[in-house]
């Protein structure tokens, strides 16, 4: 038996998605985004966002995040996020590269989430001492977030209105977004726009793309010059359509929600094993496609020993990471169940 | 009768390499590059260049320029290049954001070729300065170059002489190497680092593959943390396989070689038939893929009207550029060509 | 007999600034500009310039100069300017660096001026390949020029409407503002915000000052967070009165304009003397306090073996600069005429 | 009675250094530090800190401290610092910019001061996920802290023992150096590179100059190029010799060390008088010139009525900072502490 937990981005590419690939290569196509694939996917998102957005197609989650920050961010700014954020430990200062050196301000916060009233406070700090400091632009959020948690609308809606009463952009990093939306089962322009989030980075590559993200401005004002900023970092794809027509068949019939409801099936599954296992502690809810357990280094080897993937978190001994994808087969989490109760019987 | 000669990366995807994505879509890979396809795709080039050579697979020429530079240029240094080159005119300053503020010294030079002599003068130039000038610390040169032309081997040898002397280094944008390496018949490491090139933008993208170029470093030593640049602007691809399979397609069998060969083949028809033209003039030697030619207004309007797609060069009136692809069809070219000659008659 | 021609920035400072340094050094004075000298050379400022503009008092020319550029000019931005500029030529990528990767784009132009036609140009050139070109988003103007001419009001007029119309802003380099304003014999304001003029790096430390420049805002709404630029880049001068007093005391009783006038009539001493030499040709007209001429190497020998000393100009055989000051004497400049003439005669 | 207590830099400047420049205010001199005092100010660092060190005469302390980490750290870099570091809390992000983009990883520690356990916990960190995270590059200390603390010799030399085996410069921001020299009574070389530090960013300005500090960079190839970074950043001063002539005066005669012992010792006398006090608590160790104390809103505003003026400390009710400096009379100190306890009476 073996089964590979390690991340979402490990799995292959959906077949509908491959498919959509293969339709695409016919004839010539306008490069750089003058493409009818292109112009579709706008539309699409325009529909499932319930607005009259701005899109630009991206390969990466990074280039989607940095690129928000940029365009939100002046070099003597900051972006207020959680001191776990991908924005902050991943990305090897990608936003502060992008922004020309603007400063991450980051907070601790429950359940890898951001607290309203903890925003609130470090705005303030940073007020106090005028030209010396840099001054908060952005508010950016995980949703879902690093430990496999999600933000209520609610929650979103606070965190946004506290931003924007300073004068602050609020930016959603939705690298897993499609499976926050399951999991709240709202619609996406209520856990986006209608919450207050101006700028989202869409993923689309961790639930079934090959390399596909999106980087939405719900304010076509805040998109300006977003196209040169995306072609002076190396991010505008010549052969565009490719980008684009993953996008295409990910929101095409739902595709998206299929796939990332699946993942999050099996993760939900994964859990409510895990709970009635001994030597086993879940150690965040578990929202999305994520779990967070604590075990034995002990319990971990001989888990590893049976061919199972999965991480251990940086920095934190004992602390694990299971992730599920839009194709872990059901066989898979059980066989990593009746491991571990395997190995609590031993 | 239509035909799109506009440009290379309008033109789809290679067959083989679309097999190849289909037969990388299998099973789990580890991510950011720690896969079978990527250790594969670095063997290979090691192979084809005949030296033990580092491998950054990308996404787009832009970001292997960009990164080429920011690796050997301090914000406070310049690189040569020319006026015409696309690291300067096409990049929306791409190089001065990677390095943070280094300069493009840019000389002008026949059929887009830089010539060794006004390059030692402008490094001259710029010591009369000390402190007060930026330090020249890379000599770019486009091989194939903006204009279809080639340099030959010993042309590149003299001007990486010239910049190596100087102790810069020498970057070669190759969004067209294949065709300059067909152009010239000779291997890939005489037109490289046997004549001096220390770091390569190794384009597939234009030639056959999807999205797929490599920067290649041809001295390990000077590769050091370029892997930490890549994660920082956001383009170390998180499903790399996808990348890397192109690529490992590209080289495979020599099918880089022979989808060059064609479109150069393609090329030359094209420009003998219209040698021959009355209102027509060729304006640069044809070595690669590119035709520029100069002709009326109104003739242009005509072959447009006639289904021929092509540019205007941008700022120079009657200047036109037809590019041929890996996929053009005999019958395109000549079409064209009557079409060029029924205007003639007229 | 020996006397300093190199440049206005080797002399000492006017006595009337180092009174006024000795009187502004008693008991405390709030920090970072939140002093009374300060509030009073803004006053001044608004005075001389008759509006109410914003200042930000600094210590170096490259810095104001950069960040107008900085205020002005995104990192996808680029900056329309003389190839000849200080800002080109003189300041390390200055500019490149404080907008964290804007582009330069250099024009040729006679008697180091811009003109008209040849910026209207260049900005329509940059408009035809989009996102793929740095957008032209600020014009700079050297006043009194790196070649020592001086705009007439017209011509910064002219310049600044075709600057406005592209929606481009307007910067003037005025490291030697005061000889220009005093050639011109205009008023400070229409030699700025009345021709169109945004941003204005007033320059005194050639003109009798220790170290003392001032970046001026004519529009408010222009000056934005250009504070916390200041701050960002190392600029914020924590005991401001001393930078301040300076230009107080440089500021009052018309003294800047005595000092520049002075300089100026000892520039077109010079010049009158040289234009009846015979081995010597005056290259530029002289409108300020720099003269450029042509002589032989020999005869430059000559003269520096004399004790007089002068640049030779970088990259340029057989041009060589003088510069007076405001403290040049008359006999210094009638020594040098005799030896022209002795050597001339040998 | 009233007297400034707020910070050191709102002082005036020493009669010894006005006299300095009257001094070197006679004739021309080369610019840009190509004059006599520039280099005598070096020889006297050299021998003020026994070694054949590098010196760059700059005017502002952030432009020292961010020239430091641009010199050490790339972009993809991360600097260690401490969370109330000026570095990190009061430049704007500084480093950050003059680095386009690096980190700052900030640690807490008692006493405002960096503890190498936690040093060497955080550098292990950031290595375990590779690329993803910024490279830890530099580790900065200040010298004396932020909250009027002194490293001792060996806690020096421990934390520079751990960057130094992962590879890490280590730079000393002594923007209050002397009071920190004074306070432990050793040699400069001693605190600095004798324990390991690399840079030191030398503060003068505080302690009785008019706007004067150097970098000194102990390995003179450590300082490549460190001049180029200087002009971009718009931080070489023409009349350099203004700069240089505070530093000569400055360290002559021992006249620095005088300074700060004075201001030392008047902290010393505040620290002892407040000990004694009732309703006023000492915060941290006052080993320098300043004193952090906590104190009632009532009781602060008392003291502010009775004229004298000190900070509250930004996002930290109740917390007061005094600042001696080397011209702080012993009668102001006493008339304070006279007030505290006639507050304290009531």
């Amino acid at each position: 038996m073996s089964a590979n937990f390690r991340s979402d981005n490990e799995n292959p590419v959906a077949p509908e998605i491959m498919a959509a690939l293969d339709r695409a290569n016919v004839g010539t196509a306008y490069s750089y985004g003058d493409d009818a694939f292109t112009e579709r996917v706008k539309e699409k998102f325009c529909e499932v966002f319930e607005t009259d957005l701005e899109v630009f197609p991206l390969v990466s989650g990074t280039a989607a995040n940095a690129l928000a920050v940029a365009q939100t961010t002046p070099a003597y700014g900051a972006v207020i996020c959680h001191e776990d954020s991908h924005l902050h430990t991943d990305e090897c200062g990608a936003p502060e590269f992008y922004t020309g050196g603007a400063k991450l301000m980051t907070l601790a916060g429950a359940n890898g989430k951001l607290d309203a009233t903890s925003v609130e406070e470090r705005i303030a700090d940073a007020g106090y001492v005028g030209d010396h400091a840099s001054k908060p632009c952005l508010l950016s959020l995980t949703q879902a977030t690093e430990f496999g948690t999600v933000y209520s609308v609610e929650e979103v809606s606070e965190l946004a209105q506290v931003a924007h009463e300073a004068g602050m952009a609020v930016h959603m990093d939705g690298a897993r977004f499609a499976n926050a939306l399951c999991s709240l089962g709202c619609s996406a322009s209520e856990m986006t726009w209608r919450s207050g989030v101006d700028l989202l980075s869409f993923g689309a590559t961790k639930n079934g793309a090959m390399m596909a993200e999106a980087l939405l401005v719900f304010d076509a004002d805040d998109a300006e010059e977003l196209g040169r900023r995306r072609k002076q970092a190396g991010h505008l794809i010549s052969k565009m359509r490719y980008v684009s027509a993953q996008l295409d068949a990910y929101l095409a019939d739902d595709l998206w929600l299929e796939l990332a409801a699946h993942a999050n099936r099996m993760a939900t599954r994964l859990a409510e094993g895990l709970e009635d296992a001994q030597d086993v502690e879940l150690v965040y809810p578990v929202h999305g496609n994520e779990i967070f357990l604590r075990m034995d280094e002990e319990l971990a080897d001989i888990l590893r020993e049976d061919g199972f993937e999965f991480y251990g978190w940086p920095g934190r001994a004992g602390l694990y990471r299971l992730v599920t994808a839009h194709c872990t087969a059901e066989s898979d989490v059980d066989a990593f169940l009746d491991a571990v109760n395997a190995a609590d019987g031993g």
